[in-house]
């Protein structure tokens, strides 16, 4: 039997080493990992629940908005690649190759998908013939793979799991409005699923997509002050409608040309969750998405009458739709109360004898760590209102650590002490690419995304007139 | 807007060509498309929507089986094939290989997975260190790959979706008895869930995984009298343990091999729903996968109060968890009639003004096309429990058109013949390689699965005594 506080101890100090901290906590709770091929994850039961329940989420708010889910092959001809002028250049770099199958060599040589615009374009082009056809709105859940250099889990690795959405329109306006209607459903999701709050709003144009007109991203502070995209949406023009030759006929019988968007998150998003939330004593989930919201420890299990209340206590909460476990096994209470703390399960019950005699339960938050006595009569209520306050704080906590970590700067200077102390920096900025490449190079911190409706004086960097207002930060 | 008719006139004659009925259904239904390279299929909305249904009922039967989903990576060195020698020898030759990714030559070539025993072996390996880490169940839906010569949407293209269970037990009683357990899972859920019955057994040494111990098979007939293998559960014994060192501390402190089973089914099973219920009006689909269980047909939809009749009953089906459409496009009825049956649709619902005045709607059944009037209120419950008494009467029918072309034979002939006439075939074996191949050879028929419990005098090849009755049948 292992001794308390041995968990605890395992994990390094998220104070001191934060990646250290970081790769701890997500291989001792058991979300992920490493696969035998470099720069490969193995996604484990408690990881893969996580991305269960996202999947659930995102699925509900993309039928509403009338998106189905569809399935393309995994397998691309290079020349796709080719078709559009900057996606070519931004993906043929990072692309993984079969050129052998079956015991032959290949004519051409396959590309596993990195992105889906190619073939998807193509599948789109056979399938709109007349504006009936439009718009027309499909996603897929699949593996990617971009062969990256240096790899964390869930954070960049070679294959990653995300969702792809792509749409056709028959206005430039109609896209671009669906564009950001997708950005919107991500930040809800990301505040009410993830509670995690994000900045949204427009990439530069170096930043953006390859092959886009507009990327829009949303970007998540961490723990460390980093920022982290979460997630995108790109209103394509007609790059891809024209290199593909999605056309139609319109209602006027003349043919024309569609436009389209994309938009994805990925398992990203955990990494995203474990870097916001979680704190010294591990992981700290979100109970929409968490896989167990809420652990029972019994106290003094031996005395009678204790395991039957906690399971007739966890019949009661699962048949009101909890996701609950009952650790009954040999450890002490206090050892499960580290390791469940570790693993970031919401809210934990203690049910002892004098408890059960008085007809109450303790329950302890694990965000807040606070506990508090609640009547075993109408426990599953209780359990719901209390795991949606943590919901909501656990948001609110975030928002407050990021509000008080984004700071101004006039210039380079200020723009790098204010991402080395780990802050967002808002910043002007004339507009120009050398400004931008400037930041980057001295600073290590990229644009992240436009600050839509603040003005500044001058541009941080030539000090000529602003034209916009920019977060600067350091980015995973 | 199209013509009366129009559709079923667009499907070849289910019995003249049953080959061309297939292609022309899961096109023309839009469950499927080609993909740009030879072999690959994308499964549009329709289709997967079918896909989604199957994964929500088995990933419940799993979870309570105790199996936990998580995901493995795609690619798989090279080598690991070669540590189980059946293996290699079954998976090698038609495994696509990725040569060079990230712009260079990878030092060891990698396979994309063709199944996952190989890398999932290598986790479990590290995962089970205790007999307290047993049993260990782990299942993954994802994507494929084997390089196929000859190819159809669904039943067999290079690259598919499926589910993939991994076990590992303490014993091998344990890990034989919950191949079968899962066997059991499968046959239920085919029935159940999409009215197919399936003869559920043993496959002869010949036809079983490459690796395993016991390969355990369910073999359902489709309506042109071939059977398609629907799922198979296995038993590996320690073949892939020993390979991969899945080892342990048993309870007396001594260095154990663990035993394991893999179980999996794939999109295949949308090619046995086509081809087990689908007529000579296009697909028929299951009410519990159904995309669209029920869809509402106004019938002269001009007149007052029938489109607000029929998205008021609409709702209310909605609300008592009906999948519902209500088809108010400027077609004609009958046309509507036509498409819907040919979508497979289980049950439609007439609704015009006479019918609204009199409180009833009318309500036509896929399967028999049979017409009934039911009253308007309490229409959720009606056409709730007609939807169950559908899903019913398929797999009785289902199975009294199996049962009607199960036959006996006692020579070559005879299993020739009876075959032929597009029957499955019992027949006497000897156990014999030779006879087993012979009868392929000769007949163009497998052995589909051991016909437990039965008995035959002779072997219907050589004439020695049969040990076995085996089924034999074409297969897909």
């Amino acid at each position: 039997m292992a001794k308390e506080g041995q968990f605890v101890e395992q994990i390094a100090d998220i104070n001191a080493d934060f990646p250290q901290w970081y790769t701890d906590v997500v291989l001792k709770t058991k979300l992920v990992d490493y696969g035998p091929v470099k720069g490969t994850m193995v996604i484990r039961p408690y990881g893969y629940a996580i991305w269960e329940n996202i999947q659930e989420q995102l699925n509900a708010r993309f039928r509403k908005a009338g998106v189905q889910n569809a399935y393309f092959p995994l397998l691309i001809p290079m020349s796709y690649f080719t078709k559009e002028a900057e996606h070519v250049e931004g993906f043929a770099p990072e692309v993984a190759v079969v050129t052998h199958a079956g015991g032959e060599e290949l004519a051409e040589p396959l590309a596993i998908r990195p992105t889906s615009e190619t073939i998807i374009g193509t599948m789109m082009s056979k399938w709109v013939q007349s504006y009936r056809d439009l718009p027309l709105k499909v996603n897929q859940w699949c593996n990617v793979m971009r062969w990256e250099k240096t790899t964390r889990p869930f954070l960049r690795t070679s294959e990653f799991l995300w969702h792809e959405g792509h749409t056709a329109h028959a206005s430039a306006e109609e896209a671009e409005e669906f564009a950001l209607q997708m950005l919107g459903v991500y930040k809800e999701f990301m505040e009410n699923c993830l509670a995690i709050p994000v900045l949204t709003g427009r990439k530069t144009e170096k930043e953006r997509f390859a092959g886009a007109v507009a990327t829009y991203t949303m970007e998540a502070m961490m723990r460390d002050g980093k920022s982290l995209q979460s997630g995108t949406s790109h209103y394509m023009g007609q790059n891809f409608a024209k290199a593909f030759e999605i056309q139609y006929q319109g209602q006027e019988g003349n043919l024309q040309t569609a436009y389209t968007t994309s938009f994805g998150v990925s398992t990203r998003l955990i990494g995203a969750i474990i870097m916001t939330h979680g704190d010294e004593r591990g992981l700290l989930l979100p109970p929409v998405v968490a896989p167990t919201q809420c652990v029972i420890v019994p106290i003094a299990a031996r005395k009678g009458g204790v395991v039957e209340a906690c399971e007739k206590l966890k019949t009661e909460l699962e048949a009101a739709g909890v996701r609950v476990a009952f650790d009954n096994t040999d450890n002490s209470p206090g050892w499960k109360f580290n390791e469940w703390e570790m693993k970031g399960v919401p809210v934990r019950i203690e049910l002892g004898p004098r408890d059960i005699e008085a007809g109450k339960m303790v329950c302890a938050r694990r965000d807040t760590l606070e506990k508090s006595e609640l009547s075993l009569s109408n426990a599953a209520e209780s359990v719901k209102s209390l795991l949606a306050q943590v919901q909501k704080d656990m948001l609110e906590a975030a928002r407050a650590r990021r509000e008080s970590r984004i700071v101004y700067a006039d210039d380079m200077a200020g723009i790098l002490a204010g991402v080395e102390e780990g802050n967002f920096v808002k910043a002007g900025w004339c507009g120009c690419r050398a400004c931008e490449d400037k930041i980057k190079e001295e600073t290590a911190a990229t644009a992240r995304v436009y600050a839509e409706g603040e003005t500044r004086e001058t541009c941080a960097v030539c000090g000529e007139k602003a034209k916009h207002v920019i977060v600067y930060a350091r980015a995973y």
